[in-house]
């Protein structure tokens, strides 16, 4: 099976990476102009003429993408053409982070409160509403930090408003959470669901930097409540591959954040920490084959190696650390690569963080939530 | 690093697979005219001109092989005019099993007693002095079980000789194992050296068939002289990379039978079963980079796939199978992919083994040896 990938960089690579064994073949559609892919054939679409898509999707069984930012035109014109997993709907959704939250209301999932707005008034109306702090974001674009605003007071709207000012905002009521989690799950072609467990996300300067998994300090009850909101979200965009929803844990519970309709930097850990990988999943549910087991075989962390590349030689001499580099050259904020390790414990685990990140420069500290 | 590989087989593919996270990059060359790897670029030689040789070694920093049947010249080309690891002397000496046996005698190591001939003559009088039964193999080429033959009786001798005769043959004393195991090691270029545990191997009709790591039952003293014996070659053959010593178990303790310059089948299970496989351990040591951890983390089984496919799906369906294919077509007797299982008792192992073979049809029924 011939499996083409919108986008090529380190999560299409992960991707071919998983496939390969599984004799699938990999091609990759890229529009940036700046593959790191490093496998299979690349297709480089040099002013978006359309000839290089047509060679694209002649060279392909069935197409899939590494990220949801592509336009909706091409994903639908995709569709026209070629099976496209997940589909141009999961798309359009998963892109507005607008429609995301009107889909988890919808569906009874709880989120931080929140207002749509498209002008200043609406803006200001908002903020005095939901009470300061609020965090505003546009409803398209804008990750990791970038596009977003956080407002402590009331004064500092219309400089935002300026500032990351969009058709369209969302203003989100600050939420108090005592940690960040992730979900990942998968449905295949034919329906098939399986659940990772919930991760536990670490953020820094917008960027992630550690996940661990099985998150600890999760009661069976929280984890089937997310594995409840997420499936509820597979089904209802009849999604098919991997989806990935971010949470807030608070003390009413989880708070839906919002989801990627892809292979997740949270899930990286799972190459090495589950039977069978999110990049394996996503593959075998688009190709409708039975999907592998999510379960995390101990803790588990994803270290990210952000903006430098660091020691590699002393990562390399660490026993435990599986390390993975993307072929991308150094530039601050950037994800280069990543590195996995795995303990018997949580406290072991939290050891072996600190040693990895001891030989990747700017990593802030490790600290278990906990201990916060 | 552009790593070069003489050989586009499935130990080519499995070895990018490891390097593509270290951000090595991959060139084949290959004189079969049937690569199978998928990855990387590949160069296929024509009628050996030698020009696909000269676009290969321009294309690479570093050139290591898959098989250890290279034409000695060949290699030596090569080393004239690019770094090989391992070098043409261990393809020397590996690619000939007298001048193996004379080094692992020369090195003090045990072997069953062996005679080299020539001759009918010379053949005969070995089978008379070792006594019946012997095995007879070509010194040169021959693997799984082509190109030798079993004599029972003197009087077999000259059928023996004129259906594999060759200019020269090894004639063994055929040996009382009880089980075969093999030790795979690897050293750096600058010397460091890494020793996976002692793996038992089951063959059928001449095929590996079952590895199972660490072979059940093996004393430390064992292991150790395991490590003594491989230890003893690297230095010996200034080896760089993989280097895998295939034992007999006897009561006469270890023998030596055959050695390999390379990355190995009954190494397959490291994959998953250790913190570093055999393949990015060989890569690390050509790349002179810092060995890995070759500890198996627990009972940890590879079974051949050979012949016919099988059951994918419902290999796919077992949860704790991890699936390697390898891209090649059907045909008897050929190694189209491997299944790898883990468990953490040798009892569950063995369920799960069975398991497995259920789904790859002529698979031998799998027997724990202490049943055997």
């Amino acid at each position: 099976m011939k499996i083409g990938v919108l986008g090529a960089g380190q999560l299409g690579r992960m991707l071919a990476l998983a496939g390969l064994p599984l004799e699938m073949q990999f091609s990759f559609y890229d529009t940036s102009g700046a593959p790191s892919v490093g496998i299979g054939n690349v297709f480089i679409d040099q002013g978006g003429t359309g000839k290089d898509l047509d060679s694209f999707l002649a060279d392909v069984d069935i197409v899939t993408s590494e990220f949801e930012h592509i336009p909706l035109d091409l994903a639908r014109k995709i569709e026209s053409r070629k099976m496209l997993l997940p589909s141009s709907e999961s798309t359009r959704v998963c892109q507005n982070r607008g429609e995301e939250k009107r889909l988890f209301t919808k569906l009874g999932i709880p989120t931080p409160k929140y207002h749509l707005v498209d002008s200043l008034a609406a803006f200001e109306s908002a903020v005095e509403q939901l009470g300061c702090p609020v965090v505003a974001k546009t409803v398209t674009d804008g990750y990791d930090g970038k596009g977003q605003a956080v407002i402590r007071d009331p004064a500092d709207v219309a400089s935002a408003w300026n500032r990351i000012g969009n058709t369209q905002l969302i203003v989100e009521k600050f939420v108090n959470f005592s940690r960040e989690l992730s979900i990942i799950a998968v449905r295949s072609k034919s329906g098939q669901l399986a659940f990772y467990p919930l991760t536990e996300n670490t953020h820094h300067e917008g960027i992630l930097r550690y996940s661990v998994a099985p998150a600890p300090r999760i009661s069976p009850e929280l984890d089937k409540q997310a594995q409840c909101y997420i499936g509820e979200l597979l089904e209802a965009l009849n999604h098919v591959g991997i989806l990935t929803l971010e949470l807030f844990e608070t003390e009413q519970g989880l708070l839906a954040n919002e989801m990627a309709p892809r292979v997740h930097n949270s899930g990286h850990w799972s190459i090495e920490g589950a039977n069978c990988s999110q990049f394996e999943n996503h593959l075998r549910a688009i190709a409708d084959l039975p999907l592998g087991d999510c379960q995390a075989q101990q803790p588990t962390c994803m270290i990210n190696i952000i903006s430098e590349k660091g020691d590699i030689q002393g990562l390399l001499r660490l026993p435990y650390a599986h390390i993975h580099l993307y072929g991308k050259d150094e530039r601050k904020g950037r994800k280069l690569g990543h590195v996995t390790v795995q303990a018997d414990s949580y406290k072991e685990l939290t050891w072996r963080i600190r040693n990895v990140a001891a030989h990747l420069p700017g990593s802030p500290e490790y600290h278990p939530t906990e201990n916060r």
